[in-house]
């Protein structure tokens, strides 16, 4: 049960926020294990509400899901160069197989049981699936292959955050092969899409859709594609990322197929993730000093019903019609609260903490009246509660949860918007922004690693991505931001998660 | 593609058949890692059937999914004597978390980057779970909780076979914590009841169910509880355990609750899992020479649509009728195999050995006469294939599918009663049984660990399990089987997986 004590504000300290809302909304906890979260009952039900949408996706989009060893040879992280120099320094490294206990009666990793050839648990799976993708394509008959894995992964990372940056973490990997470069460029592209509809009507979060640039992409990638949603103290979260392969890992892993000129090629691959850090987004999305605000498509309870009654005499009328209630809305998460301890007020103080959109209050009278109370978790103008004939709301609640997601959208763009930023020519007036409130600076830049670096490092902002089209501005900048030559490209620059 | 060669007969050689069916029916793949598998989308499809459902009854059964780490200190495993023993033989050990780049140019664990107390890869988690639920559980009024997780477990296991014991494998846990002995024995009891009502109405494979003997408790319980079934070699595969854990882990880790007479108390633990071990026992209940039998309930493919034409011109005619079929029956599993490189014999022979439930047939003659064709994996006769009207087969389709369920349920019961013996009097007779055609032998026993033993290290038969009531004999044997002397518990004796 949530602890009836206030959050920390946002606006005076974002982080502090955030990490109290997770514990007391009950989505996740620190475990005993350094950097690995245990995700509570609330946190994993709205995960698997979001990985059952999307998991219908991948299947509506041809993919199919299978399984694939924890343990990754440490030879095959190898094969691929910049792969290994992406994840080789945060790798939980697999030694020994038994425990023995020594004369002193301590129990240490059994030296005899030392492998000959250490195993990484995995940071992600390129390498693992596409050495058996290499055993099962011979002919071009055999591609595409459309593959999604739903699986922990796990990167050693010294700085962590609950849902954001967690030792072990639960993701989707998608990864096909396809017999040309312009099959997985389409392919990867369509997968980004995927994420960018699942984030935008699932989730109410508005995402800049674009390109890394080269020192953002992905291990071993030809182009690594992005969505990038603005949080609340408007840095930038990447949400999901996309990845055209080419053939660079197929050549590692000797991932050939007779082609139907009768040639013998390396196939193209893709690949693509998102993860629990979603959850870390949508709370940094909507959130409030009150808690949560949970979009009604995901939320594991959208409509909580609070009954209200003093005398025990009452309790048996006014849950009846509370489980009358729950009856009549078949298609709707609701849950009623009937413990007897809580007062009704901190009841709602749960409940808000824990971002449910609707609350109804039905009391003895308004039973006797035909009404209930009726609570959006963010109202729309000024009022808090209305009172409304219970067939009225009963009626128009599914209605209602779509209107308020989206809202939850609007909201969230009009957000994003009023702290986005165009036509900014100068540097300085760029580090005004970035040093002050912060948000999405879109400017131009030549496209040099050098211009790049020197961001960061003065002001920690980086290139979140190159946008497309629809995001760019209406006249391209023509200057780089850092060094004033002729800009090759507008990015997005952000201080990001 | 199933490659259109005869699997190894079953009465020729059950293991070598065993083997190549789960790889010609693509379930499973060995892997690169020594002990696991690869699970294919055939058999992955499969297993997320079994999860769904299985899912389904838990939360109906008020638990609530959540995730708990992949690491287990190794501290925590120390702490219950019994679990340390069963585990630390074969534990996957985490000693380091960076790799760094030797002089030589060789990549090595960095010795600097040892961890001061090494990490178990989970083997189960009772230990982390139960060390949470102590942060979480302060009154009675917390209890009980009821948490089930879907996870990956490793095993160092020696001997390995795909499915039946493989290194890391997918299970789900649950783990409960109660206020009383009572609640938590009620409750080990439904979810073995849930399990049992799972593997004979989705899976088709009817077991027996009992309390395992000391011996073969899991390691930490105070009493294990288990579905054992019989499988096409008369052995018995263990198929789901539940275990009552009594207060051993709530002492170890501080488990306690303020009780409402105002005292102090130890919680009462339960732990209970299914694994992909399963899909084994599936395919060794139900499988035969062409192939694997897969249980309508949770068939990948309920009905496969095979178009059959000669010339280009019936192609169109015939592919349309097939996909006016399919939309006939919605919810129905279907697939409408329409790759042009392969006979209609090759894909029989595919989709026979896949399992798939009922085969329909339709070439421009069948249109013509608005009729199909009709085949059923297992006939309940002699008759392979019917032809009969199209709107019969669509009628009756979902009735002939329950009705094959309850089929193949039968066919297994009889398969096991004809294969069971009790009023085996002597050792002699139970020998002949065990070292012939096996079985499972229902017969007396004192409750000696020694008589266990004997029979264990002379025939490798053991104890399956002492089973409740509806399983045993209508008059109790009075005699130990192996010392003679008076039997304290009616054993099920059987070789085992
Ligand atoms: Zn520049
Ligand atoms: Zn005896």
């Amino acid at each position: 049960m949530a602890n009836e004590k206030a959050l920390t504000a946002q606006a005076e300290d974002f982080s502090a926020w955030y990490n109290e809302l997770v514990l007391k909304a009950e989505l996740a906890d620190y475990s005993p294990v350094r950097g690995c979260m245990v995700i509570r009952p609330y946190g994993y039900r709205l995960w698997e509400l979001m990985r059952d949408r999307l998991d219908l996706r991948f299947k509506e989009t041809g993919h199919q899901n299978a399984y694939f060893p924890l343990f990754i040879p440490q030879s095959f992280l190898e094969r691929e160069a910049k792969h290994v120099e992406g994840f080789a320094k945060e790798a939980a490294i697999v030694t020994h197989t038994r425990l023995k206990t020594t004369d002193d009666g301590k129990l240490i990793p059994d030296p005899e049981s030392k492998l000959e050839e250490p195993l990484i648990v995995r940071p992600t799976s390129e390498t693992i699936i596409y050495e058996m993708f290499s055993k099962w394509v011979q002919s071009y008959r055999d591609l595409p292959l459309l593959y999604n894995q739903w699986a922990n992964v796990v990167r050693w990372e010294m700085r962590t955050r609950l849902f954001l940056r967690t030792t072990e973490f639960l993701w989707q990997e998608g990864h096909t092969a396809h017999a040309s470069h312009d099959e997985a460029e389409e392919e990867s592209l369509r997968m980004l899409g995927v994420y960018r509809e699942f984030m935008e009507e699932y989730l109410a979060m508005p995402v800049v859709v674009g390109e890394k640039s080269e020192s953002e992409r992905f291990a071993g990638a030809l182009r690594t594609y992005t969505c990038e949603a603005m949080m609340g103290d408007n840095k930038a979260l990447q949400n999901g990322t996309s990845h055209n392969l080419g053939q660079n890992f197929a050549r590692q892993f000797e991932l050939k197929f007779a082609s139907e000129q009768g040639g013998e090629e390396y196939a193209w691959n893709t690949s693509w993730g998102v993860s629990t850090r979603m959850i870390g987004g949508l709370i940094m999305t909507h959130g409030d000093d009150a808690g949560l605000v949970m979009p009604p498509r995901v939320a594991p309870i959208q409509v909580v019903i609070v009954p209200i009654f003093r005398k025990d005499e009452e309790r048996d009328l006014v849950l009846g019609k509370a489980r009358e209630i729950v009856a009549a809305l078949p298609g709707i998460r609701t849950h009623i609260d009937d413990r007897d301890k809580l007062t009704p007020g901190a009841k709602f103080f749960e409940w808000e903490m824990k971002g449910v959109p609707f609350r109804i209050e039905v009391g003895p009278k308004d039973i006797a009246k035909e009404q209930v109370v009726l609570a959006r978790r963010i109202p729309e103008g000024e009022q808090r509660k209305e009172f409304l004939p219970e067939a009225e709301v009963i009626a128009s609640l599914p209605q209602r949860l779509e209107d308020y997601q989206t809202f939850l959208l609007e909201r969230a763009r009009a957000r994003r918007e009023a702290n986005s930023y165009r036509d900014v020519a100068t540097y300085e007036r760029f580090r005004e922004i970035i040093d002050g409130d912060g948000g999405f600076v879109y400017a131009g830049w030549c496209g040099s690693a050098e211009c790049e670096e020197k961001v960061k490092e003065e002001t920690k902002a980086t290139i979140r991505c190159l946008p497309f089209e629809e995001f760019r501005s209406p006249s391209a900048p023509s200057a780089c931001l850092v060094c004033g030559q002729s800009a090759a490209h507008e990015a997005v620059w952000a201080k990001a998660y």
